[in-house]
């Protein structure tokens, strides 16, 4: 969406030319959405089920996660213009800052997303919850609420 | 923490030589603890204040914010190492996969805390809940409940 016209009152900012640190992408989302205007406003931990599809080498990563009822996702909206710092999502002139907002537009273009497991079948993670486009690339998994004691001793937490 | 020893049973993997995606840093945290020693296991929305310190030009992004009770906070832990698959945190030989533990070692060391905002005051944020290192580097800020009807309206999900 980069260059993409602002709508009425929105302010775009000149991003800085250097990068501070660097994201491996470590799998992909596999929604039933193919287009943003198809994507639920929000995701529903009854929603559709969606697929997590982890790359080598980080399956080995997943070892413990089927004790884990809930997952926080977090994932990077590739298809994000990142430059703007007040957005009208309304498109009527009213405008916001853009950390006042879920927007996916934002410097760093993560999503963040609470999702229920349903099932772990090799390298795939089937969940519910998502409101993303397919094909959205992933960034890290955690757990929210793990049955596993592990997950809640001492070094667990922090992240 | 990269090159640091293994703990029994730890299994670290080779990173990918490429970069996927790049970070801009948004700003900095500062909170009371100086070592991961001294960091709680946990935030605490009643714990001690810390500070989210936004740098342009992100700081007009911040407009609107004082509605937001709670805020969704993403950092960079800037010290954590980012190849281990397989991790031990009570160091008892006892492992998990790093995805399902909450430990700051993973492949995108990206922190995520709830945070209740006290104050804004400029281009600084005073909040609670925080658990992180003094001069961790701010990635994101999202809204988590909003008094402002802009932050449910479409368009504001989705992140």
């Amino acid at each position: 969406m980069d260059g993409k016209a602002l709508r009425q009152n929105e302010v775009a900012v000149a991003l800085p030319s250097a990068s501070d640190a660097a994201l491996h992408f470590i799998g992909t989302i596999r929604t039933p959405w193919q287009t943003r205007r198809d994507c639920p406003h929000r995701g529903d931990l009854d929603g559709p089920l969606c697929r997590l599809e982890i790359d080598e080498p980080w399956v080995a990563a997943l070892d413990g996660i089927e004790g884990c009822e809930r997952l926080e996702v977090l994932y990077w909206l590739h298809q994000a213009r990142r430059d703007l710092v007040r957005q009208s999502p309304g498109r009527d002139g009213r405008t916001q800052g853009t950390f006042a907002l879920r927007s996916p537009l934002r410097p760093n273009p993560i999503g963040s997303s609470l999702v229920r497991l349903v099932r772990r079948a090799g390298a795939v993670l089937e969940v519910r919850g998502l409101d993303c486009l397919d094909g959205t690339p992933l960034i890290d998994l955690k757990p929210e609420i793990c049955r596993f004691a592990g997950a809640t001793a001492k070094g667990a937490a922090g992240a």
